[in-house]
């Protein structure tokens, strides 16, 4: 896998098909990009020769220098079998192709992506692609063909994503810069002629920054289905794997074949393996969201499925328990004696309004502090292994401190804690205390239920395997 | 029904429980928002009379001027009978009773809020809450306790929110805000001790400006879910009725008991009903806010569940199948002769690497007038009820004017149109010249799908009952 580690942080690049007349060609942008933004020592290739942006253009790779570790190529379909031979011919054992017109546009396109297949085979080149757009690491490097103001860029962190759509990735980008979820690669696999979404998984299952990896995966070809579960079964035990699965309806399926050609192939034994080797398979985007975020905090581990739930809304501890019963987790009734010492922890003069049964509705009266002394209580009952925070700042008594606070008390305990609060931008401090201080926040009460639900189901896997 | 007409329209309003000392109090809140936000003529009222910013104080409603229309009362519970009496004698109509204190806490609350219904019914006041929020009537008048800087509140439109739990009508008010969809009223019922959601639902089934009726309702007492869908028969085939039920779940029922006390009743009974009147049963908030935006753009009739779909990210038309198929829409395979007559629409350039099964993958090469043309294609085919637009502007092809260019396309046809673009202020061109021109734009893939849902089940039961 020498080629992946090199194509993820090559010292040296070249981008075949920059044009010289029109600077908003594919080529073009990414060779901006590579050698300006990210900084990288790259090579512009054209068989016209000129210049690009000031720099030499080399006529082919063979003409150019040496030390080039990872080529992007850009070129029609037919001129790519010959280009990768000269990398090949050179040495070089990353390429990423992003041209289209291969097995993506029928029979004449497949011929081409098995002859490239075979070079990049003969000669141990890691290729990504075709059909691709590329592959993205914060702060290293960035092949994507679209130009930075179109797509928005996440921070470095620790979520590594694979896609087998382009789209489906810049889209989550976008997502995750706006979520302030970092990410430590994104690749676009694109048609997946050689190197397999399986390969990247096992990839960033070595790597020690990354602790997240999330695939979204059209299809396999025949066996790849099970060599793919056979490799997050040796890396669930280290870090959650989640997927999602595009093409699992009938009209789903057929527009697979139309965009990737993915094969059904083992669909069915996937998904029954899915759950017996742990993985975390997101049934729509949002999930993808809730899971990824919040393994992103490396959450503490639930014992089993029962939630403590403080609220400053009553609608909203409803709406709470209705999503978490279709998750399978519970909310334990507390008992008089619990009731009890959270009443006592209230201010007086609302101590008569609140709740506490579970969920407890504090009611919109209460305070900052208020919500940290029940939260106190409620995560030493030995009747529940997590708790969900609900919170409207909009109530008079919450101040934009809560987060932090919040957060601090849930650091005394040993318990997984995840809060809601609604995406504003008035209420970034109150979402920054709390994730700056290890707590992950949903934007929905849904999607804070969910994260919930993603902790309990690796919790319970690792439990099973005895890794917990 | 005189009652609520005079509460969302008064000429006159009072507000009883203003504090001369506390200028933060609910009451004090109230009175500023009446007085200088909305202009209302508002006197406020405090047994000890004195001065509230700068306006004199009446010691009483029976002290007060005669020309009151409209009172809201926050003072504590035990005091609310005497000023409804007040109310009474004084022959005022419309009363909201923002205090808490009475069934959600126990027996006391009970048996005094068995009291003030007694008192509403001798006086034949329309009493709204207790324990409730308030209303807000775009440009005329919130009563919302909570300070606007807390809670953003959406521009005046069409849909009418009716909330058994204030703290989901605020999260709602905020996203209508943030999504651009316009309210005609926004009533938080509370306790609904006398006036019920039915009864709202009745009032805005007879107003014309109001075109979807939104209702948050977690149960109803012994007969009222009877009396309500009745009300809904009869509004249904005027204006789309949608509801999101809390407490379906046993922990979510369970916890209405220390919300709002409703009791269970004939929860069967109306989710059964919801299907055969044709309510439009929502399951969670993104499908509230989908079926809402979509109704309020009054869209066009779906002939059946045949959806044509425009994509330029294959990964997109896979997610986009899926999720129809989970809605039970269809998206038909194009055959041949229709594919070769989009195909024919396309730049050339473009022609062979676009697919057209259905969904429609122009791909990430094209542009605003690839998309028009055969979208009016499309549109054309008789094997489709709907079309569903997704839209990646991220494609270098695509202009901030594809919005309003596509829309004024979909104008020529009879079919109902929907579209998703990612909700990102830099698309706002897009998404408001989508939706200035009539359609309808979805912020998740999902969400354009749920809309089209909505279209669908309520053009269902129209053509059922034959009222289309």
């Amino acid at each position: 896998m020498t080629g992946l580690k090199t194509m993820l942080n090559p010292k040296v690049t070249a981008v075949v098909g920059v044009s010289t007349s029109n600077p908003f060609s594919p080529g073009n942008v990414i060779f901006r990009k590579l050698a300006f933004e990210n900084g990288l020592p790259t090579y512009p290739i054209n068989p016209k020769g000129g210049t690009v942006e000031g720099v030499a253009v080399h006529k082919s790779i063979t003409a150019a220098p040496d030390d080039i570790e990872l080529v992007v190529i850009s070129v029609p379909a037919k001129y790519v079998p010959g280009v990768l031979t000269e990398c090949g011919e050179k040495n070089i054992k990353s390429v990423i192709v992003v041209s289209g017109g291969f097995s993506e546009v029928g029979e004449s396109g497949a011929s081409i992506q098995s002859e490239i297949v075979e070079v990049a085979s003969k000669y141990e080149i890691s290729m990504v692609g075709p059909n691709c757009i590329g592959v993205f690491v914060p702060d290293v490097l960035d092949t994507f063909f679209l130009p930075s103001e179109r797509v928005a860029r996440p921070r470095k962190g620790n979520v590594a994503i694979i896609s087998q759509s382009g789209g489906w990735l810049i889209e989550r980008l976008e997502e995750f810069a706006g979520r302030d979820v970092g990410i430590a690669a994104a690749i676009s696999i694109g048609n997946a002629a050689q190197t397999k979404v399986t390969d990247f998984v096992e990839y960033f299952g070595r790597e020690n920054q990354v602790d997240v990896i999330l695939a979204y995966i059209e299809g396999f070809a025949q066996g790849e289905g099970r060599q793919f579960v056979e490799v997050c079964k040796k890396i669930v035990p280290k870090k959650p794997v989640i997927v999602l699965k595009g093409g699992e309806s009938e009209a789903g399926h057929r527009a697979t074949q139309s965009h990737t050609s993915s094969l059904a192939g083992d669909h069915a034994v996937t998904n029954a393996a899915f759950n017996q080797y742990g993985i975390i398979h997101a049934l729509d985007e949002d999930e993808v969201m809730a899971y990824a975020k919040v393994f992103s905090f490396k959450p503490k581990f639930m014992q089993g499925p029962r939630v403590g739930t403080l609220t400053v809304s009553g609608g909203h501890g409803v709406i709470a328990s209705d999503e978490a019963s279709q998750y399978g987790l519970l909310m334990p009734l507390f008992n008089k004696e619990q009731q009890a010492s959270m009443r006592a922890a209230m201010t007086p003069a609302y101590q008569g309004i609140a709740s506490f049964r579970n969920p407890c509705d504090l009611t919109g009266s209460a305070s900052d502090i208020d919500y940290e002394r029940v939260l106190d209580k409620m995560l030493e009952f030995k009747n529940i292994d997590a708790a969900l925070l609900l919170l409207l700042p909009y109530a008079p008594g919450i101040s934009l401190q809560i987060g932090a606070r919040v957060a601090n008390v849930a650091k005394r305990h040993n318990k997984t804690v995840v809060a809601y609060v609604p995406n504003l931008e008035k209420y970034e401090v109150i979402i920054r205390g709390f994730e700056l201080n290890g707590i992950a926040v949903g934007d929905t009460i849904e999607e804070a239920v969910q994260m919930l639900n993603g902790i309990q189901i690796r919790s319970k896997y690792l439990k099973r395997i005895g890794a917990a």
